[in-house]
């Protein structure tokens, strides 16, 4: 028989009650030596376990301490005490391992406050903390949701290389990966390494997107998603970013960009209305502990809404669509521009917009998600489809409030010539880049797709604000430690 | 409104009956100028359009080939001929892009037989196949039953990283990543590479396996999987080996080794009924691909089963379990071992097992999957934990037929001490893995876990036989193309 968790327990209490039960967990408290609040991690509420004191052994009761691990067998009964509908009485307690209990008080498993920076230094023991329980249960269930909305829309989900001899992905700085031992590299005539004795006979990079490999997949397969790590060796030691980070990209034939929005919107949507229906408890302790982060704040810098309140709201509206000129015109005209309240002033169509104008529009302008739409070509990238004005591309960026750019995506360039007279203007390797061009010559077709940083997403949907803190184990600049 | 895909229309075609429809896809036959069969990827069946050849410009039809990408505007009626139930009455084409015909005839797109080798170099255009359509939506299917698997059974699905500072996962042979400059590598005083200038201030390497940070987590989060890419640089250039691939890794608290083996066992029949029952005409496909590859064969060198029929058997038995020792006395008195049929004889108990014997005990003596547990410590490693019997470790193989080991596992070693003298035994660095060693120091309990080769079970579940035909874009030896 399957072991009963103790979000079994609590969940279907009733089925249980006067029936004897085993469970399994760490105690999260002992209060009194007569109340153990256990946690198995399958959920953030505990499970009260009532110990008579004197029907056990003493020394087995005194090694039960803060972290200890348990084994409990005992009769299940409805509460007396306030707080819990439902607990257990113990007959018969194992302890199933060791716990160095001084030595644990020197860690952040010890009950007090730690600054978050202290529980990324240990970020392998900061699962067993009822704010990353929280945190890393809502992760998980971002991205099941994530597989479910696809699955259900008929897409196909593919793994595209994580290491790639391309070169020309453009959205970023790329880590080598090699073989060769780096103490003795092979240099070839000219003196330069000689990449032909590596292990794929070629130079070789850690990806940055799969968007040109999904693309060809779309081309066979219609509707395709990669949910996978992307890497920048960007030096950018910020809230924001990370080396190592998990995107997803669906891409979509036959869709243009309104498709290409309608979906990036009901994506998010699902994704959200997911959590919130299947993430109840964590949800509430994350709500109760960003409102607390917020009334710490001046007034004036706190959020409008709580965090349930913030994500519901995102569900009840539909997204603001502005092309990128009606965004520039109202930020040309906005009181903060105007007042050179902008660190960036906005001065001209063409310009690129900063993460301040982006919020403006989002958190002042509309008080609601914003899809940016038709920017122009310079400052986009090259496989987005030019647009019949000559100046702007397809392009469509989804912004939140908090966060700014979530999704990023376009439709694609699907003509053969124009693509590559975009490629030689921008400077891609075409000759490097021919099974891209291949997709757009035989039986080429309009198509659109987007990529979604999952860790933006988590951010958003936690209240968090470090973006080291929704992913288990970070790497950033000088940082890959576990 | 969305978009109707190939798959809608045969599946609900009741509902669109005599209603105009609009259907895209691309041109897989143009029969008699009469019959174009159309797929979208989503299904590997076609859709017939009827063209009614005087109704439209000639030009326009002569432009249709094999591969063009069309939309079509027509009426759903029931197929007057045999083949199909439904079928489109156009009444309008668009021609999306471009189709370079005479091209495309040089490629893997025209229609006619292929070798897979000819189509594993051209793998950007292979999604287009009927074979590798089926492929990967069946491997798709595959990774969904994954995750559905794991989120019915409260399982949270974790991201371990993929680039480590470790040395010590021991699993083979790794990627080196850097962001140095491998032109112009600084070096320290004594003339080695100065790893402190790169990016994480260290050495670093692709993660080979993402176990030990998943056991970190299940101690907090009880029952975790991850599932993501893995990598070895190992120079082996076989039809079962790529350098990157994907893996499955559920790690389990509470968990011992018999629970191991019933959570590898539920899970591997989960997935494979998911598959028979939500890839039926993909399967049938390759069921029908397999027995013609079968029928090429020696009649002694065909499987005794069809592709389905062998996927069904799995389900059908529980898999049999056999102590390691059980098997080698079985080997050992094997007709075939004594008749010296093993290229490597089997003489003693201590002795690795090796393809041919997992492939004899599952094929041959048991007739159905096979677990073998309690390995020698000798030839495992040194997580595993060690038995009573201080002979044998609580490791645990899922040998399948045709495959041998799909799965490997073991109950963990959860007591400080033994760990730590297993370590210094097998020469694991214990300060590099402090955060390891922690997680036995605080609050440890067993556990146990197991990892499953994504691709291994795709080969299994799709009849293929070479390990690069089963992943979008094969990175082997010299092969990082795309």
């Amino acid at each position: 028989m399957e072991k009963k968790t103790v979000r079994d327990i609590l969940e279907g209490y009733k089925k249980f009650l006067h029936h004897d039960i085993t469970v399994y967990g760490w105690v999260r408290a002992f209060r009194s030596n007569r109340f153990i609040a256990l946690n198995d991690g399958s959920t953030i509420k505990n499970l009260q376990i009532v110990v008579e004191f004197s029907e056990f052994d003493e020394q087995l009761l005194k090694n039960i301490n803060t972290g200890s691990s348990l084994k409990i067998l005992g009769e299940v009964v409805e509460s007396q005490g306030a707080g819990q509908t439902v607990e257990i009485i113990a007959k018969k307690i194992i302890v199933l391992g060791d716990n160095h209990f001084e030595e644990l008080q020197k860690t952040i498993l010890q009950p007090k406050r730690h600054s978050l920076e202290k529980l990324r230094e240990e970020a392998h023991l900061r699962f067993r903390t009822n704010l990353f329980g929280a945190i890393f249960r809502v992760r998980s269930a971002v991205s099941f949701a994530i597989h479910e909305f696809f699955n259900k829309k008929q897409f196909f989900y593919i793994n595209t290389p994580i290491i790639t001899g391309a070169d020309a992905e453009g959205a970023g700085e790329m880590f080598s990966v090699t073989a060769l031992n780096l103490s003795d590299l092979p240099k070839d005539a000219q003196g330069a390494v000689d990449f032909t004795q590596d292990f794929f006979g070629k130079k070789t990079n850690l990806t940055v997107s799969g968007q040109l490999e999904a693309e060809t997949a779309a081309m066979g397969l219609g509707r395709v998603y990669t949910f996978g790590p992307t890497f920048r060796a960007e030096n950018s030691n910020t809230t924001r970013h990370l080396a190592e980070f998990w995107m997803v990209e669906p891409e979509v034939a036959f869709n243009n960009l309104e498709d290409n929005i309608d979906l990036a919107e009901d994506f998010l949507k699902y994704v959200i209305g997911y959590v919130l229906e299947n993430c109840k408890d964590d949800l509430a302790f994350l709500d109760e502990r960003f409102t607390q982060e917020q009334n710490q704040k001046p007034e004036k810098d706190r959020a409008k809404e709580g965090l349930i309140e913030k994500l519901e709201n995102v569900l009840s509206k539909r997204f603001k669509r502005v092309s990128y000129t009606e965004a520039i015109e109202i930020l040309m005209n906005s009181k903060e521009n105007k007042k050179g309240k902008f660190q960036f002033p906005v001065e001209n169509w063409g310009t690129d917009l900063q993460s301040e104008h982006e919020r403006y529009l989002v958190e002042k302008h509309f008080e609601c998600p914003v899809v940016l739409f038709d920017y122009p070509k310079e400052i986009k990238a090259f496989y987005m489809r030019l647009n019949d004005d000559g100046k702007t591309v397809a392009a469509m960026d989804v912004l939140f409030p908090g966060i700014g750019e979530i999704i990023g995506g376009s439709q694609r360039e699907d003509r053969l010539s124009v693509l590559k007279a975009k490629m030689e203007q921008m400077d891609v390797d075409t000759e490097e880049l021919w099974w891209y061009l291949d997709t757009r010559k035989f039986g080429s077709v309009p198509h659109a797709g987007f990529g979604l940083g999952l860790e933006r997403l988590v951010l958003f949907v936690t209240g968090m604000t470090n973006i080291r803190d929704v992913i288990p184990f970070a790497r950033t600049p000088k940082n890959a430690e576990f």
